[in-house]
């Protein structure tokens, strides 16, 4: 080859590397074999052979370099549009092997490209992209090479399903365009949905792949042609989950008897306030301190050692230095504990050190047939039993209520501050458990376990990641068939990847939203604010469920009512005409009131609140609405009770939700807020709660549906 | 004509009517005649005329039926592109007729416009949309006929400056584009410039200009061509602003005498539970209720009417029926009255009946030179002065804290819920304003009062609307000149507008969006929730203006650390690396912290709450940041008081903002609540309170940079 810079490659696809990209042909070929309409192309290493090729496969051509080390084509000068005729073929042909070289010296080339010119028509990204935890993700986006500026995508698990599919492209903001728009011809669908089944498929038989763009593919004239594709190779482990016996951690959450290693008298250490907090609580079953400096704590006979307790221990609370504990676990094989919760810090958390410390005391474990709780962990707590094993600062609020909320959190800190917040708002709790470092018992373990807890109605979780979506999966699905909803706030939203993005798909789908993927496609409801996490859990403790997304809404004032309209409408919730109640509702309230939807009762309930009643339900009959929001503004004793009553009654009677909002303090109706809390009714502080609450509702109603 | 369908139309622009739209040619004529590129173009009555015009101009064409009957001409299929020759050209013609009567029988058709076709290229609109509040708006989009799908568009007040034209293309998603993305060419920048500043000369010399929209612009070669042209033409209504003498409000807020026309010793009604609150909150001035059927109302003298009080009065409650006002009004007249609250509802609210008895009234007040608030107010309170001249619910709360906030509501009973929600919480008021029907009174009125009112500091707003737009500008200035920061949380965002949108700019930019613009130009901050409102205006009490977005972040937790980037990423608001803070952060806390942006001192700051204080001290000095966001989780006393105490400290003494959380219930940790009260320090129930508080801190002051 006489202009020989080009120093032909020697690899091909089956020997890469992983963390390399395969060339475009490289990828191509691959995309071919699975029945793909890729643009017809072929690879020239000499101007003869790119002459040949290029009569073979008909102007106008597209000419690209090829070399795996310029990944960025375009940026690099060696991709070229639109050559009609040989002399601009070798011209341009002369070009890209010189820009190759100026753009990186050392660049080896393993030749150029000659491609198909494609027509011009409607440009989409196809992409894949291997999440560490959930594997691989199919991205259908808009607007090709323009894409990360749209920013217009969807995504989903893969194997995608035809329905995942259709929603997928309805997802896109350019659904219109696919369709057709203003007067335009779409997109041809069955090739659309061909092209992500073959991707299915390719993924089945490499999973070793990586990343993938197809960027772009143009739809045109009834076609779809593949113009670019980029691959990237990565390594394949295989996921094993190993069953596990978690029949032991019913000790954990309900212990006959409890010991305490590391129990103080010194209730400033952590290891005096947890046995405080066991004590004062109200535990009931055998208590055994463990202290060899201490006779006796709080009324309690102490015992120098685990050993030494002369009666069967179920659960160990251990409280010591992070180097004691390996020792207190062997104790605690030889005395044949079923289960244990580490408080101790200094393990993984800490870094490499403390998690050998950590391998080891679970290795310890595993022998005697231990579950453990931690380490790092700020313990469990259960509420309807009065069993506190657990010392966070939480446990200094005066009212501790019990009730049908299980709560995993994987911060101890913001778990336990979340609890206190609840308690204040009085929400109650069945269980709530600070997973920590998950070196044994992990928040999938407890998802399994509260699914199928008695006092348990909603599930609730602090979530920083998920380790093993395999049990997740399991447990989520536990959930659903025992219909406990799963609620997960996920925090972690920002973080930047460690790798460089190299793929338009990896720029776009980011790690957090594969999380929002997988939650719903696992069945789980992803709360978006954190100060929204005890409210919904609420709601979900007693609301009943919405059919459909049409919200009738009942106000005093026409504020109120514009108010709570506008965030419907921001949330995609219908604020519909009504079929009969709107004249049955004329006949009670004013004429300068509404009877239409919103409605608007006028502050003439304060003279007469007993009329909110008979409008209440009305409106909760009509057949246009799947559920109701009540909106109260200034709204004070007396009257508020009434109100309060007639809310709580005409939502027994009735199989809608109606949630409700009180934007004037608690302190001007004290009445009214402690009838609602008798009834554990929640009621909530801003338009913004009311109408977020009520979509939660909806979007976990849609997602139930889709899990039937 | 041989194939005469084509029925000549009679008007030209000059003649057309309000409401309907200028046909393409007419308005491009308008266009070209201020020096607009607009796509050389030719309109055709006849084939050959058609033929001729296409010869001058030259293929390929475009062929475009003008009708003034239809809209929608692609729709119409009466738009054909690409004519590359005679016989195509004569084809389309035809057919371009045909279409045009099939789609609309009776069209009238002006003739077929003969148009260049421009080149490939970026697809810009420019839109002009006029408010009816707040006058002409300049839209640019991206997209072109795809820009309602893409909603990437940022709109400007006009006249537009050389800033405004930068700031809204950087607005766009699409920038990079303009700009040139991944080697493509971008845009002629000044000819973008050129297009909007010839706009600004348009709507001034055409002021009936009711919508426009170009629509595409196609940007190529260096070059911009405007390729279709669309302009509705409206009524163009002056603007008056008569001046008023606003001296008289000042009895309203702090009158020396009142008068309560309608008190009642029935503290059932409305006008016993007026009087009582005025009396009960400890108003010290001269009180005189006014009630034929009374000697003596909770021991004062009560007088038959108004005009047998002996005395002056300066400021009349009227809280009688609808129908009984006009005469007490008169009697104010008679009374040499200054100032008129009127509670009574059934005026404007109600319809054109309660309209007309309230312009009666009005001009009752005329005459007399009183300024009156209301119909259908609630009234004003003034807790610094303990004047309650107000009858809402709220007034039943036990704790009325005085403060710096003043607030203006158009929705008395949002206005009225908000204030008792925010007395709970602590925030204290100046003065609290129900506007209501805004007869004489307006909202702009009030802000001008609170602008120069020595007790406030920061003017708050519940708003429906704004009537009056030179009045709000000129209040708004004083506001800022008063550096007292003007928050407005605004409803009816959905609402519909009535008119069907018949232009791309109307479609995209909807009435809500107007007031975005208009309240940012004017220097007002929009808070986009209503439960960020007391939040906010708490904080603009206490905190200092952050210099810019770079956030130090400090918190106790891992789990808190993390959802606070979250939130500040979310927000736009950066979290730096620190310059020598980090160093000295790391010899304070335990090695598993982190010293890093963001701050994680551990759970040990509960042992040792003083190292709380040291590490915050060296944050807030860090020259790397702008404010400081402290998020606390579960923190009780005793050790929350120190950090209380430490944060007050620092805040006193440095010049930042510290925007403090606190996710743990208020009720573990009493006494510090009790410190931050006494301060009036605000502190905030979750993260996303917080970063909320200080992102509105960071938006104002940007705002208020803009101003200078």
């Amino acid at each position: 080859m006489r202009e020989s810079k080009i120093a032909v490659e020697k690899n091909d696809s089956k020997k890469v590397e992983p963390g390399t990209f395969l060339m475009e042909y490289e990828g191509a070929k691959i995309l071919g074999s699975l029945g793909l309409p890729i643009a017809k192309s072929a690879l020239a290493t000499t101007k003869d052979e790119a002459v040949k090729k290029a009569e073979e496969i008909g102007y106008p051509l597209v000419l690209k370099g090829m070399s795996r080390d310029i990944i960025h084509k375009t940026e690099a000068g060696i991709v070229k549009l639109n050559i009609r005729n040989e002399k601009e073929l070798l011209e341009k042909f002369e070009e890209i092997i010189a820009n190759a070289s100026s753009y990186k010296r050392d660049a080896v080339m393993a030749g150029v490209l000659i491609q198909e010119m494609a027509p011009k028509g409607i440009e989409l990204i196809f992409g894949i992209k291997k999440d560490p935890t959930f594997g691989h993700q199919l991205v259908i986006g808009y607007g090709g090479t323009l894409v990360e500026i749209m920013k217009d995508f969807s995504m989903r698990m893969m194997p995608v399903s035809l329905n995942d599919i259709e929603e997928m492209i309805k997802e896109l903001k350019a659904f219109p365009i696919l369709e057709g728009y203003r007067g335009q011809s779409g997109i041809n669908k069955s090739m659309l949905y061909s092209i992500c089944l073959s991707l299915n498929d390719l993924v089945e038989a490499r999973p070793e792949i990586e990343e993938l763009d197809l960027n772009p593919v143009i739809f045109a004239n009834n076609e779809a042609i593949i113009c670019d594709v980029r691959i990237s190779i990565g390594e394949h482990l295989g996921v094993e989950s190993s069953p596990r016996d978690l029949s032991n951690l019913k000790y954990m959450i309900n212990p006959q008897s409890i010991a305490v290693v590391g129990a103080s008298t010194n209730e400033k250490k952590n290891g005096g306030r947890l046995f405080r907090y066991i004590v004062e609580n109200g535990y009931n079953g055998k208590l055994y301190p463990i202290n060899p400096g201490a006779d006796n704590i709080k009324g309690f006979k102490a015992y120098p050692s685990l050993t030494e307790v002369p009666e069967e221990v179920e659960l160990a609370c251990i409280i010591v230095g992070a180097n004691h504990v390996p020792k207190v676990m062997e104790e605690c094989v030889q005395k044949g504990v079923k289960a244990a919760i580490i408080y101790s810090s200094g393990f993984s958390e800490i870094g490499e050190e403390g998690r050998k410390l950590q391998n080891q005391i679970i290795e310890i474990a595993k022998r005697g047939n231990i579950r453990v709780l931690g380490p790092n962990s700020i313990g469990i707590a259960s509420p309807g039993k009065n069993i506190y094993t657990a010392f966070g600062a939480a446990l200094e609020s005066k009212v501790k209520v019990p009730g049908n909320i299980g709560f995993i959190s994987q911060s101890g800190a913001m778990g336990s501050a979340l609890l206190s917040r609840a308690w204040d708002q009085g929400a109650g709790f069945s269980r709530w458990v600070s997973v920590a470092n998950e070196a044994d018992l992990s928040t999938s373990d407890f998802i399994e376990l509260l699914a199928t807890d008695e006092e348990t109605k909603v599930i609730s979780i602090f979530m920083e990641g998920i380790k093993d979506v395999r049990s997740f999966q399991k447990a989520a699905k536990k959930a659903i068939e025992n219909q406990k909803p799963l609620l997960v706030f996920k925090t972690g939203r920002s973080s930047i990847g460690q790798k460089a993005v190299q793929s338009h798909t990896g720029s776009i789908a980011g790690d957090d939203a594969v999380y929002s993927v997988a939650l719903k496609k696992y069945g789980a409801l992803r709360i978006e604010q954190l100060d929204e996490m005890i409210d919904v859990s609420r709601a979900f403790n007693v609301q009943k469920l919405p059919n459909g997304r049409r919200i009738g809404v009942l106000t005093a004032s026409g504020g109120a009512c514009s108010v709570i309209a506008d965030l419907c409408s921001e949330k995609g919730l219908e604020v519909p005409e009504l079929t009969e109640a709107s004249d049955k509702i004329q006949e009670y309230i004013p004429p300068f009131g509404s009877a239409v939807n919103p409605i608007d009762v006028t502050a003439e309930v304060i003279a007469k609140p007993e009329m909110f009643k008979k409008v209440l339900e009305i409106l909760v009959q009509d057949q246009n609405l799947d559920g109701i929001i009540v909106m109260l503004t200034t709204n004070a004793d007396p009257g508020a009770v009434v109100i309060a009553q007639a809310i709580v009654d005409v939502f027994r009677q009735h199989d809608k939700p109606i949630v409700v909002g009180r934007l004037g303090a608690d302190s001007i109706a004290p009445q009214a807020m402690a009838l609602y809390q008798k009834e554990n009714f929640p009621v909530y502080s801003s338009p913004e709660r009311v109408v977020s609450v009520m979509n939660y509702l909806v979007k976990y109603s849609e997602l139930l549906k889709k899990q039937q």
